[in-house]
């Protein structure tokens, strides 16, 4: 099998539980990460990576979410990796989004929402979106407090909208159309299967359709 | 005044011909390119040059195109700087496009559209675009016959369409709904005045609006 690996805290427990598979014989997998983080993870855990020089499609990808509505809609980019995640997301036949029961919200926007922007003029894309969306737009830091610098060379800026985000269907078109926005945190349509893991071991799964918002509820 | 400069030939001869007034004491501008290319042109030319720590807005942008229709929408990106241009000419007061007369089209398409994609997984970009749109689309290269690689640390794919461009108000929304499509080489309201240059060195001057199809035959 083919498989997308996500980065963050979430996706990193999964590589780790694949590579034990990996190792134990029982699984055999050829996998392409979203982040030089993940990849080297995945490297150490055992687990044989690929590039795109032989893969096209993803029979799997694992990832987490920062939030996930009722209707599968996400918020993520937590991790910096939003970029990357979606074009795994997009070539990937199940995608499975694996978060705990606090990620799963009735609507979007408590978390801030990411964007991977141009760092030339980062500045004015920054205030044309404050301008036209009537949101606070922050760009992401790195340890040095300058602008974090992504795996593909971009910036983050993190949206807080007043409230939820504004009709979330429409809202990344809106958004690309700025100049200088590359690519919106907001996941739609991209999560094939959804796993919640409870604090007390209990696993629970889901597909688009389910009523998660009332299913999730820890018992 | 703030000045932007475009990036190619057209551009080219522009910052030549500032760069001469500047230094024959009647022109005092501070710029801001678009590409490496034009900055290094403009220092060698004695432009002074601004960095986005000062510039917010520009007063003034020149650049070329490398087509035009008769509602002043662009095709832009033959030199591979569409994403600082459409930043720059996002932030222009007033943005002027210089181009001789063969530029200009009944309908645009007969060159090709760039997109600047991402590098991670440009392989899938580029066939989920001819699939999705029915186009070619070709990843352009650099000398060494590698995808070439912009100023931003990004891929150029160019997409032939079979005929005009498809319903062109739309279509930069469309293909940016793709993920990996980072920007789109089609300006839209972006021009607020077109130079056009014969070869017999005559100048005329449009706004939109103007018939420029009809008044820019070489008499």
């Amino acid at each position: 099998m083919t498989v997308g690996l996500g980065t963050g805290s979430t996706a990193a427990y999964a590589i780790t539980a694949l590579g034990e598979r990996v190792r134990s014989g029982g699984l055999r997998i050829t996998a392409l990460s979203t982040s030089q983080a993940s990849e080297e993870l995945a490297r150490r855990s055992g687990i044989r990576t690929a590039s795109w020089d032989a893969v096209r499609r993803f029979d799997i990808s694992i990832d987490g979410a920062d939030e996930i509505d009722g209707r599968f809609r996400m918020i993520k980019g937590g991790g910096a990796a939003l970029l990357r995640e979606k074009i795994v997301a997009a070539a990937s036949v199940d995608e499975v989004i694996v978060v705990d029961p606090s990620k799963i919200k009735g609507e979007l926007g408590a978390h801030p929402l990411p964007l991977v922007v141009a760092p030339f003029g980062w500045q004015v894309t920054r205030d044309r979106l404050e301008q036209a969306f009537g949101c606070a737009a922050a760009v992401r830091a790195a340890v040095n407090n300058q602008p974090l610098v992504t795996d593909d060379g971009l910036h983050v800026l993190d949206l807080q909208f007043d409230g939820a985000l504004p009709d979330p269907d429409t809202l990344e078109a809106r958004l690309k159309a700025i100049p200088g926005v590359l690519e919106v945190g907001l996941f739609i349509g991209l999560c094939q299967r959804l796993v919640v893991g409870y604090d007390d071991g209990r696993v629970k799964e889901f597909v688009p359709g389910d009523d998660i918002l009332t299913a999730t509820v820890p018992s």
